[in-house]
């Protein structure tokens, strides 16, 4: 257990539980959050033993304290745009007592090949944006619209800067939308990430998949595997048990 | 009820019940016998009233006759490039005395665009050979081999055929292995067949997926729809009440 230290909120702002190693972490959900998303992205990513690993486009941190929990990886990044964010996460960072170990840097995943060493991470992460359009928006400043629609960043630019940084049979673990499902095969394997590992997400049994959780290997050879679908809730308001799982109650 | 006429077998081959419209089917389980996957395929596939649909490799003539027997399809062609297997699904329409409305021709999938016209099916579907390396069997021309395996005609082959006998907007159905996913989106994109829907299909709800249903539509926009997977067993030797609705029973 890490002994948390006192960390200065902005207004808006709450520290929650995670339910891991005694982590918090600080959202502000006008602003910043994360969804179940990210943590069934975590639940269903690895970090080789002193490996490094990046976030492309990390938001509240989530992913990279996460990872740190189970994995025993050596060294995480966040990569954040928004500075407002990339400052909550690394208050996130000091609230856990990891400066050490997770780098939450503000910079554009557009970037990230200049940012960072190409070839230098075992694993790269992305919970991105999954709407396109982003440009109809009324208010695309706004920080939930950056993070939720393709206005800074798009899905090629996240595939790209995964293929970027990932060493040779590297590993690429991302959520997203089902609907997006044919164009993310076909940009993994433009850049050379070879799907590998899906899990489908159902919110019931009974419903189509509302997320996918992928896994891709750098230079890897074709062959998926489609693993059991992972079911959110057994009847209304009742997580199933590999929910509880993933979250660690 | 159709009154079943009286066929003449060939040695090894037995007429099954399919428990839909009074129908049977010959089959040889030395030699042409069909799969829970063509059955899965006929309950996930559709034809619109009136419509023309024809079964790229059609074997024992399985898919045009169950899709006579749930649709209100005008007009069914089974393709098949094996004399034996051919005589035998005709055999079955004269059975079930479909002859009117079910067609066998034999015939190569990598010649049907000279063998109809093109763009004038409204539905093309197929359950094709599913094993790469063909070449390296022993003994290649062994009937079930070339129903397995691509020795005679790839999946390229099989879904450049679809498009070129579809209609703008036709429907395109398969069943494949999961693990060649990836590939399957990209040529059916190459093709212009899009990726509309799908659906995983599990031995048991807790292993990985072993059968993939697609439907595809010529020219259509990308948008995937990943339905409930459809699960074989609920316990060992058990089915689940779904597959006991494709069934028919």
């Amino acid at each position: 257990m890490t002994t948390k230290r006192t960390i200065e909120l902005k207004p808006g702002e709450r520290i929650d539980d995670l339910q891991r190693n005694g982590y918090g972490i600080i959202q502000n959900t006008e602003k910043f959050c994360f969804g179940m998303d990210a943590v069934l992205l975590s639940g269903f990513a690895g970090v080789v033993r002193g490996g490094r690993a990046i976030d492309l486009g990390t938001g509240t941190g989530i992913i990279p304290i996460l990872l740190e929990a189970k994995t025993e990886g050596e060294n995480f990044i966040g990569l954040e745009i928004q500075e407002e964010s990339a400052d909550m996460a690394r208050r996130s960072v000091q609230l856990n007592a990891l400066e050490g170990k997770i780098e939450i840097v503000t910079g554009d995943i557009k970037r990230a090949a200049e940012l960072f060493q190409k070839g230098s991470f075992d694993t790269v992460t992305s919970n991105p944006p999954y709407m396109t359009g982003g440009r109809a928006l009324v208010n695309p400043e706004e920080p939930k619209a950056i993070a939720r629609h393709e206005i800074l960043c798009t899905l090629e630019d996240v595939i790209a800067a995964a293929a970027a940084l990932l060493k040779h049979q590297g590993a690429f673990y991302m959520v997203h939308r089902p609907n997006r499902l044919v164009e993310i095969f076909e940009l993994m394997r433009k850049y050379r990430i070879e799907p590998k590992r899906m899990k489908l997400v159902h919110p019931y049994m009974e419903k189509p998949a509302n997320m996918v959780l992928i896994e891709g290997r750098r230079g890897g050879g074709a062959q998926l595997i489609v693993e059991k679908p992972l079911v959110i809730y057994k009847e209304v308001g009742k997580y199933t048990d590999e929910i509880y799982d993933i979250y660690g109650y």
